[in-house]
């Protein structure tokens, strides 16, 4: 079984999940870029597009709306599972919409990286 | 680096997604418990609903209807790293719903287990 929370792999993987929120609420286009991994296996599904590489993805960043970003995490939990894995998910708010973050991460000799992310919003109440 | 797809790491996690897959679409819920790992880090975003825990998700499939739950996968794509974590991302279509499903799955002392996952709807286009 892989050791769970590690405390210096849990403190990582939490430096690296906050420098991306900041990143995406600034859109620093470069950091947002350099956290996920380099890979043709790497895959964002976003609110609403299906995002297959880091190729796309990085299109689809340098084409975002730069504004109205500004958002707040509820229930953020981060897993670790060993010493090179982990998983984290976040609920979060920004005005009336309320959405789910996924993302894995994987430690790569370049460092921490997302391999693969899911963002959605929860279907509005009628 | 962890390595890529080994071959034999690849379909252990085929076939365990596979299975998953037969069970959801059966309602075979013994099955959908097995293979989310029992813990209280596991979590599960639903299409409507966001599960912290095993229990927690386990009490939804125990309530959830049983019929109408065939479907069509696309794009699926699944990438081991090292020979304990994956992660198994899909697209699906039941009728005019257009879906994803993202697993991350790790290697317990069980067997292959979902740790964490979240299945969302493509916003219907106006």
């Amino acid at each position: 079984m892989p050791e769970i929370n590690l405390p210096d792999v849990l403190a990582e993987v939490a430096a690296a999940f906050e420098r991306y929120e900041t990143a995406l609420v600034t859109n620093d286009v470069a950091v947002l870029d350099e956290l996920f991994w380099n890979s043709p296996h790497t895959l964002r599904y976003g609110v609403g597009e299906n995002l297959y590489g880091y190729e796309a993805i990085a299109a689809f960043r340098a084409a975002r709306p730069s504004h109205g970003l500004q958002r707040e995490l509820v229930n953020t939990t981060i897993t670790t599972y060993g010493r090179d894995f982990a998983t984290a998910n976040t609920e979060f708010r920004r005005g009336e919409v309320h959405g789910r973050q996924s993302q894995t991460w994987a430690r790569m000799p370049e460092g921490w990286r997302v391999v693969a992310a899911h963002v959605s919003l929860m279907p509005v109440k009628g």
